[in-house]
């Protein structure tokens, strides 16, 4: 089955057992079971068996699952097994932390570069890594000459949709827009993330857990 | 049926409802229905149906939704008819960029306060809404006078589960979690949010649409 037709959330899940896995190999175990995940996880061991079973057979039936084979499965199913150029577009707070998060550089995500139009920005480097702030007019040139494959979104809201456009004239493979709004987009994969979502989904679940009608 | 059994992706699409309404009265419309909402969010009409059913009668059948009641009804569900007091622990990058974020003020979430342990920080004031910075042994203290009712953290994965604790403790609501780790916790509501994961699901679709099996 191609990676293309598998479900999004699919997708997130596998992310979450490529952690898990690194954490359980961190403690020094050598097996897991679906159950183990499953329950580190919150979801049901069925769920994590029919997910992994997209992609060929991991483990033996009443063994496990073998934890430095499935990561490195994993690795290969997530596109992690190869290191990813990334370019943060906008060096406000949000491309400045990102570019700072080590959680990213763990995984194989490297940023190279940010760009940004503010002249007192262009030329200044940001953070431990020293990455360089550029000017939006070569966007298009250091995505070619630094390889860049993922231009991240981190500008106001208003120019989310003319940057993503000009990303993709560009070349480049694919997009996380931190920007509050669905961008239109095609011949490129976009990822939302959008934080105040996860606000919301949080006070529906404190707001209904004290005001909820049954 | 109670919020508390609505399953997590419709909380999380409620949101996507409530900011695409917002869009479509910004330009000026009165009505929307199910297909357009649908078009725009990409989701099936029947989902849209299917998920503002759990909630009551929002629609006539061939009349559409009216939006300013619809709206109204979203913030009533997703618990933002009211506004509420944010607290971030952590006040690096993601902290700093967090207490920034305008996407958060819009929908009533109100960062007051940021906790850190260093102490060049504390007693400073962060961005133009100049949120002080507190000391982390104030934390307690703070969410009492200043009525927070949701933490944020943002500290290094290891000190993550620590401060969710004693955010538990300190009595709080719920906790929207940017530590790339998972969280233990009881008797509170919690959201991660994993900007990894993101990443990590995108190259999936990327390398899936170059290197996918059929």
């Amino acid at each position: 089955m191609s990676p293309k037709k598998i479900p999004d959330p699919v997708a997130k899940r596998l992310a979450l057992y490529h952690r898990c896995v690194n954490t359980l190999l961190n403690q020094g175990k050598d097996t897991t079971s679906s159950k183990e995940l499953g329950e580190r996880l919150s979801l049901k061991a069925s769920q994590i068996r029919k997910d992994l079973s997209y992609f060929g057979d991991f483990g033996k039936r009443g063994m496990g699952y073998n934890l430095k084979y499935l990561r490195e499965s994993l690795e290969h199913i997530l596109g992690i097994s190869k290191p990813w150029n990334v370019g943060i577009v906008g060096a406000g707070n949000i491309g400045t932390a990102l570019s700072n998060y080590q959680g990213l550089l763990k995984d194989g995500y490297k940023v190279v570069a940010l760009f940004d139009r503010n002249p007192s920005k262009i030329g200044t480097f940001v953070g431990t890594q020293k990455i360089p702030i550029y000017s939006l007019n070569e966007l298009c040139d250091k995505i070619k000459e630094l390889s860049i494959e993922i231009g991240v979104i981190a500008v106001p809201a208003n120019h989310a949709q003319s940057i993503a456009d000009r990303l993709v004239e560009c070349g480049i493979k694919g997009i996380v827009n931190f920007a509050p709004m669905k961008l239109y987009l095609k011949n490129v994969i976009l990822e939302d993330v959008d934080i105040s979502i996860s606000f919301k989904s949080l006070t529906f679940k404190i707001w209904g857990s004290s005001h909820g009608k049954t």
